[in-house]
């Protein structure tokens, strides 16, 4: 097991619901994701097409991301993003990194 | 227009190819597009569930993205890329990034 992973949640929305989604994002994580045990850093990317947000968190540990996943509030935050989006969720290790 | 840009590449693959993908992609960016003007960075993301790999590449423009989907050699590591997984490409911009 690789000992920090990357929960990346891609979001399918209507144009006109991506910014109202961006922020319902920013004010979660801000929030509620940031102060979870083994949170590391998110970085959230906004299609320029808006059909699609991709939200990348880095976490210390998979067991961060399921207790997390299992979390009141946590949930709640995720209940009010598919009310506005259809969520694809997945556990993702880095397999590749490159810099100028 | 934002200054800055990702280019987002969601792969879908075959769990027994998703190795061949990561090792094709970190090839083709150390040879190809690390050398392509306005190169800033790339993250490659495997699942755990070996069904997908994510490629996050940062740009200084989008135009650097367009220049470099009509390089020949990128759009014959594009060509190799697409016949072991299913890519679904796209433009973004970064809406949040937070830190612990």
């Amino acid at each position: 097991m690789p000992s920090s992973v990357t929960f990346v949640n891609i979001l399918a929305v209507e144009p006109d619901q991506q910014q109202a989604l961006i922020e319902l994002l920013n004010e979660g994580t801000e929030r509620v994701i940031s102060k979870r045990p083994g949170f590391i850093s998110v970085t959230i990317l906004a299609s320029l097409d808006r059909r699609r947000v991709i939200n990348v968190t880095r976490w210390e540990s998979a067991d961060n991301v399921k207790a997390t996943q299992a979390d009141p509030e946590a949930a709640e935050l995720a209940a009010r993003t598919a009310e506005i989006a259809t969520p694809d969720p997945g556990i993702y290790v880095v397999a590749g990194e490159h810099t100028r």
